[in-house]
């Protein structure tokens, strides 16, 4: 999303050639650039569900050689193309450094890495946030916009959020705890505080796989309360998001100059209290 | 809940007969068309019924050819019911593009499907979009309003809803994989990215089946993480209608009488678009 | 909650006896009342976990007589009581008539009603409701008002959750027809539309037993969407009443008198914005 | 959190040696002192780990007795630096009853206690909230500042909070007790009134472990309806607490000159007490 930002500084053409690949590569303004940028997408996502397929284990036994065989020809591909980005752009370690830049890279190394180190290949799945291109090709200002506000509102509670985490950590600890010292004489599934504490996890957040659930009367009880606590807690992020957004929504800052009336609608002209011109 | 706009224009009579059926079809302001209104309610919530009870094995055994006759009464109903509408309406075509239109013809649709292809005719179920009518007849006028509201609260967080769920999607996908890559070895129930994928939506949607659930400890450690940033997670979609709601109820009606503009705050004593008094 | 409203009117004694018995059942401001009310309260209490106990079958096997004798000490007990609430109250029709008056009533009913109908008694738990009176009892008029503001929150968003429990019920039929055409032949478990309706509830309020999960790949795709959307409906009861209790607890009609603004705090007692007292 | 409030009232040195050492204890604006808190911290963090890790059965096996030891050499630690808080603070008497003195106190107990009682050691984990230190030590003000105003907002819903959870409670009773006559007979896993409140408040919760559901249609319905009255009761709690925090963040810091009222709205020019200008 941050795409805006980290997108290229205008630059002095160094050569015709390069300057015409590096519009066709970096911009979508061009019938070119914008056919270079859609076949890159579908690779992409051809290449994503490659990886994906690759670990189902009937199409592997099938056509395992031919996924492993489109999976390199990707990752050349990709190699290529991050090549070229380099080539083309005038701050070649400006741009690695990009937030595109970074997720271009580590989408060809797993790739690689699997030669030295086994089962790494399917972190190349990272790669789809390569798709966050579209953003840009398919002029999603709009979207950028809203995808914005949406950042901003979770960066606003970010503190809170954190506080918040770090709260249901201690909880979750303490709650572990005690459904440990409650639990598990009479039930196996609660053999640790560490597994109490994911039994805590998995409960608070309401997730509730089953796959352990307190058996004694007292465990039961003790399990109760956590829940109803929880839902109240469940509340709270929601709340805070919830008031940053509404005030990122609200928020406009101008004052009139005749009645000194603040906190006007975003799309107001005119005070609302006087009527004097904004 | 589209029906007030989608609802057919004022008609010119044609002929008496066809007028007055018109008006017994279309309206529910007479005795007879409230009463038509009505047994179509009825008659539909019945088909939806049958269609429902003859997928439960015990009544299907029993009371098949019944279920079935049923079935078939119903559609021949709705088909001529429908004769009837398009022949009485003034502008048949558009009504069939009307939303209750092409309601009222894939509502019969399916049973007629099945001759050709096997088990279609349960789609028929979706005829039970046709009792969005009651709202009309019982002059739910008021629940139009708020089902509006609520509409215009849903279209307006539409793009951000979209770009969260974009974001989800991507999420969900490298927590997926990031399981997969932990887990697999030791948890058949992991067998490849995909399924590892399915688990992830389960779980940052917080259903937790425990069909599939992580048995290793850096496996239930992911799996905490990912629960607990769902927990975050969870709060984004909420908090968007909560302040496109709050916004769309703290707008009121007034319309400036110079520029027309509307949804003015309630506080306003000025338009805010030309500054005229309200 | 609604006990204000349905509160005695004050009455003109009839006799001094009946008078001073009224002032104890009905009001607590004297010790007599007060204590009254207190043993009334652990009586209801006691009998509610007589009840529940009842149904716990190694203490019915070691306990069952002395149980079912408190149950039906504290039934005739309540009788009693409610027999002299109706001799001391002056229009006792009106009282049988009134909230707390119905759940006096209902709360013994039960007790009678097993000689007539097996395993009816359980029902004598509704008595519980019967503890609300602790709200007046306790002075807790803080909690009172709370909870009117929550109530208040709640009717007036109730059009709009009827709204959306019909969207919802219309929905989840749809879905739980397509699961079931999906996944029904591969499995048994959704073995019927209702049930799979069922599943759809479940899985659609994140409550996900498990009980129920799709086992082939479309169904799970199928499921993946269901969520996800389920995903985006759940934050639609949470935004209608977050909207409507900030509404409740923004509101404020002064307008003040000088510069005619509207919306102040109702806290306060001069216009935040020309400093006019209001 | 509340740490701020409970922090040592500013000393009058008593000997320069002990002064110092309450420098080093107690503050961290000096490198020793700063050096202690974190060194601290870490010992706080360690032995929780250590406690944790003593409950998981293949390192307990394994490394048994040292665990055993890091425990008691951290106990011991714990004991003498309260000692040390203790012989420093010129109220030892106020400091133990401060937040951190209780925590510090309950953090050494258990360990003690198990000479007593078996298996109370595990308690020690409490000795995790002793990690809020950090807040101070990394001059986490903001982070104070946020979690404050979390705190406020849940203080300011705390009594809608327990109402709501009264009626909760009261709803789960009502609706346990009904699945119970419904499901019982059919059903072992619904064995009593308590074990059917149990599966009411896990299904309310939306956590659905699924060690219980019920198998009856009857059942199955009454749990649809449960579970969509949950989906629409999930809501209040978060709209308390948004609601409150949206007035926590709409209110401002400004305190008016002439009356001292604070908590005006951001909009407001003129105290809404007294009138005074801001």
């Amino acid at each position: 999303m941050t795409e805006p930002e980290t997108s290229p500084e205008p630059v002095r053409p160094l050569s015709p050639r390069r300057e015409a690949l590096w519009r066709i590569i970096f911009l979508s303004d061009t019938p070119a650039g914008r056919g270079f940028d859609v076949a890159l997408l579908i690779a992409i996502a051809a290449s994503v569900l490659v990886v994906m397929l690759e670990t189902v284990p009937d199409i592997a036994r099938n056509h395992g050689d031919l996924l492993r065989g489109a999976e390199w020809f990707f990752t050349l591909l990709f190699t290529l193309e991050l090549g070229a980005r380099l080539w083309v752009c005038r701050r070649p370690l400006r741009y690695l450094g990009s937030f595109f830049g970074i997720v271009d890279l580590i989408a060809i190394v797993p790739t690689y890495l699997q030669l030295l180190v086994v089962g790494t290949q399917y972190l190349a799945v990272v790669r789809i946030l390569r798709l966050l291109r579209m953003f840009r090709v398919f002029k999603m200002a709009h979207h950028i916009g809203e995808a914005g506000l949406l950042l901003n509102a979770l960066r606003a509670s970010k503190r809170k959020i954190f506080v918040f985490l770090l709260a249901v950590m201690t909880l979750v600890c303490i709650e572990g705890t005690l459904i440990y010292v409650v639990e598990s004489r009479a039930n196996p599934q609660f053999s640790s505080i560490p597994q109490s504490i994911y039994w805590a996890i998995v409960t608070i957040t309401t997730v509730g796989y089953g796959d352990m659930a307190p058996v004694t009367v007292l465990g039961k009880v003790v399990a109760s309360i956590i829940m109803l606590t929880g839902f109240a807690i469940i509340a709270v992020p929601t709340g805070v998001v919830t008031a940053e957004l509404g005030r990122a929504m609200r928020v406009d800052n101008r004052r009139c100059g005749e009645c000194g009336w603040k906190g006007h609608d975003p799309r107001a002209s005119h005070c609302l209290q006087c009527g004097e011109a904004l």
